[in-house]
C-alpha cells in the first residue's frame, strides 16, 4: 500500500510554521509498513489544493490531508477535496447539531461561521474530533482512500489513532526499525566503518546526522513483525560490533533517559547548577518520567552572587572568571554537597550573542562531580546561535555523565 | 517570480526527521517578496527525486533542493539533478582539492566515499560550504535557475545566505508582514471580531491557532517595502483597535522577550523556582539575549526538601501537600526572598503519566509573587503529554507575569 500526505496551509509556504504533523504521520504509517513516496505541502489557494489532492488520488492508494478544516475563509481543504472528488458538499444537520453542542457545553454561543466545519461530501463519512471542533472526513472511491485531518497537532494525532485508523483496516506492522545513537564520532566514519552493510537492500542499513549525534538506522521488512526482525538481526549484530565503543542509546532512547537508567543502577543521585543553560539542563532530564528517583533539582545561577549562595567559593570566581574551567568544576562541587547528590553536572559559558570576560561567545565548560572525583570539558562552539550553543552544551553535559557512567 | 522546494532525504517520509530546512527557505523567500506555491519531498530515489525536480523545473522560476548531498550511496540529489537536466557530472579537480584540504586542516584523511561530493554538473557552479564537506550546486538553465543546498540546517542557512542569495539577484524585499500574538481568546472568537477584515485580499488578515496562543497576520506587497508597510497600515489598526485587551506581542516577540523589556521598564528583577518545569522556565526565560539584566536565576526544587531548602515553609508543604496553591504562593514567596528578587515565579504540579499525592496528572498550580502581593493560578492540562503539560505551564506561568506587568 502507498499513501501520500498532504499538508494545506499558507503559513506553510510562508515559514511561519514547521510542520512536524506530516513527519508523525510518516512515522506511523511506516511503522505499519506503509511506504510514503511523496508528501506535498499547498498554500490556502483552491485550485491549488485541489490539483494536489488530484495527484494523489491519482498515483496513491490513501491520501492523506492535514489542516485547513478550521471555520475561517481561508480553510478550504474540504472544498479541495470535494472539487478533486467532481461532489458538491452540504451542511450536514447531524454535525451541526454535535458542533452546537460542543459550545453550549463550554457555556458558549457557536460563531455562524463554524456552520462551515458542518459540511461533508457526499462520499465521505466524517471522524468525530475529541478535541476540537473540526471533524474530519473519510472518502472511499473504489480502492482509494482519503483522510482529511484538522491541523492542530493533538487534534490531529487523536483523530488519526481513534477514529481513522480503525476504520482503515492497513496492514498490521511488518517494517522492524532498530536506530543506534553514538556520539563522538562524524559520519563518514562511521559509514567507513560499516563499510558494505551501507550498500545492502536488505535489510537496509543508513546513516543520519543528528544534534545529539550521529546515527545508524537498521531496517527490514518481513510477513511479520518478528519475521522481519529475524531478517534484521545479522545486520544488528554487525553495527553493534562495529560501533560498540560510540554507541551510547538505541531507538527512542533518550541521553536524560539513559542518565536515569544507569544511575538507578547505581542506586545515585544526581543535581544540576547552570549558569549558561538557564535550566535547559534542568528540562532536559525532568522530560523524562521516574527521573524523580534519581535527579534531585538544582540551581539556576545566572547572577553571579547565586553561585556563591549556592556554595561557590567566592575566591575561586574571583582568581578565575565565572567562566572557566575551575569555576565549572567548583560548581559541580558545591552543588553535590548543596543539594546533597552523589553526581552533579555544572554549565557555564558564554552564550552569546556578546562576548563575556573576554571570552568569546561559544566558550563553554561543562563541570562533572561525582564519588570518582571532579572534572571539566571545554566546548568551543563559536559557529551557533545562542540556542544552538545552549543545546548542544546539554548534550555534551550529558554525554560526560554517561561516560563517567558506563553501562552495567 | 515563482520558487519550489524540493526536500530530499527518505528520513523526510519515514517521519524520522521534521523538515524544518524547507520553512526556513520559505520564510526567507516570503521576506522577498517571492512565492512559494509547490513544497516537496522526496526519498532517496534516483527516479522519483528526478521527477520532482523535473516537474519542478517545469512550473517554477527557482527550483531549491535540501539535502541529499552527503558523501554516502543514499545520498543521491546530484545525480538526479542531473538526470533532469539530461547531463552527466563528473568529479571536478579543483572541489576534489578543496575536499582534500579541509580534512588534512582538520588532521584526517578524507574517506575516499567523499571524492563523490567533488562531482558537478556540466551547467552547474559549485557553491562553498564553510562549515562542512558537501558544496552546494547553482545552476542556470534560460530564465530557470537551481539551487542545490546541504542538508544539516546551519550548512543550509549559511550557504544560502553567503552563497546562493548574492548569486541569485532575487528582487528586494516587497512583502510586509506584521503578526499580532494574542493570550487567552479562542480563534473563533478572534475572527468574530476581526469579522470582514479576514476577507480582504490585500492587505491580507489571517488567524493561525498556536501553543502560545491564537496569532492574527496581517500582510501587504509593495512596489517597496516602505510602500507595502503603508498598504498594510489600515488593517494593522483595525486589528490593534479589536485584539486591543488581548494582544501581548508582535512579530518574533516571545513571551519571555517582552517579560524582559516590562521589567527592565520597572527596574526590577525575577526569579524562578520550578518542580512541575524542572528548569523549563528558566530555559525559556534565559533564551533571551540580556535576560541577565531582569533574571537572576532560582532554583529546581524537585526533591520535595529542596523546597525546604530555598525557604518554603514545611508546614505549607505538610498541610496543603507539594501539588497545591498554598504550596505554588509559597514557592513564589521564598524564591523572592531566597534569591532576592523583586517578582518570582513558581510552578508545580503534576506532569504525568501518572497521578501524584492523589492529584490527576495534568494539574498544575503557577505561583507569582511581587511587590503588589502573592497569587496563584490552576491550570487543569489532563487532556496533554508530559511534555505538553510542561510547556502549557511556562506560557501560562509567563503570561500570569505578564498581565501583573501591562506594558507602560
Amino acid at each position: 500500500m502507498l499513501a501520500e500526505l498532504v499538508a494545506v496551509g499558507t503559513e506553510l509556504l510562508l515559514g511561519e510554521v514547521v510542520d512536524s504533523n506530516t513527519a508523525w504521520l510518516a512515522g506511523q504509517l511506516a511503522n505499519r509498513g506503509v511506504d510514503v513516496y511523496w508528501s506535498q505541502r499547498v498554500g490556502d489557494n483552491l485550485g491549488r489544493a485541489t490539483a494536489a489532492i488530484r495527484q494523489a488520488l491519482q498515483r496513491s492508494d490513501l491520501v492523506i490531508t492535514v489542516g485547513g478544516l478550521g471555520p475561517t475563509e481561508d480553510d478550504l481543504t474540504r472544498e479541495a477535496i470535494a472539487a478533486a472528488l467532481d461532489e458538491t458538499p452540504a451542511v450536514d444537520p447531524a454535525l451541526e447539531e454535535g458542533l452546537r453542542g460542543w459550545f453550549e457545553r463550554r457555556g458558549a454561543r457557536m460563531p455562524e461561521m463554524n456552520v462551515k466545519q458542518a459540511r461533508l461530501s457526499p462520499s465521505a463519512t466524517s471522524l468525530p474530533n475529541a478535541l476540537g471542533t473540526a471533524p474530519g472526513w473519510l472518502v472511499r472511491r473504489g480502492q482509494r482512500m482519503l483522510v482529511a485531518l484538522p491541523g492542530p497537532p493533538r487534534e490531529m494525532e487523536r483523530m488519526w489513532t481513534a477514529e481513522a485508523l480503525p476504520r482503515l483496516g492497513l496492514p498490521k506492522a511488518t517494517l522492524f526499525r532498530r536506530t543506534y545513537k553514538t556520539f563522538g564520532i562524524g559520519e563518514s566514519s562511521v559509514a567507513e566503518r560499516l563499510g558494505a552493510l551501507l550498500s545492502a537492500a536488505t535489510p537496509s542499513v543508513a546513516t543520519y546526522a543528528r544534534a545529539d549525534g550521529v546515527q545508524v538506522r537498521v531496517a527490514a521488512k518481513g510477513t511479520s513483525m518478528d519475521d522481519a526482525a529475524r531478517a534484521a538481526e545479522p545486520a544488528m549484530r554487525a553495527v553493534e560490533d562495529a560501533l560498540r565503543d560510540v554507541i551510547w542509546g538505541v531507538d527512542d532512547d533518550r541521553m536524560a533517559e539513559v542518565a536515569r537508567r544507569r544511575l538507578l543502577e547505581r542506586g545515585a543521585t544526581l543535581s544540576t547548577m547552570e549558569s549558561l543553560t538557564g535550566g535547559l539542563l534542568g528540562a532536559a532530564l525532568t522530560s523524562v518520567p521516574g527521573i524523580s528517583d534519581v535527579y534531585r533539582g538544582g540551581g539556576i545561577s545566572y547572577a553571579v552572587d547565586l553561585k556563591a549562595l549556592f556554595g561557590v567559593p567566592p575566591e575561586v570566581l574571583e582568581r578565575h572568571g565565572a567562566v572557566s574551567a575551575e569555576t565549572a568544576e567548583a560548581m559541580a562541587r558545591a552543588a553535590a554537597a548543596h543539594f546533597k547528590s552523589d553526581y552533579a553536572l555544572s554549565t557555564t559559558g558564554v552564550a552569546g550573542p556578546s562576548d563575556l570576560e573576554g571570552r568569546p561567545a561559544g566558550t563553554v565548560f561543562i563541570g562533572l562531580h561525582g564519588p570518582q572525583g571532579t572534572e571539566s570539558e571545554r566546548l568551543d562552539l563559536s559557529n551557533r546561535t545562542r540556542d544552538g550553543v545552549r543545546e548542544r552544551t546539554v548534550v555534551g553535559a550529558l554525554m560526560l555523565l554517561l561516560r563517567r557512567l558506563p553501562g552495567l
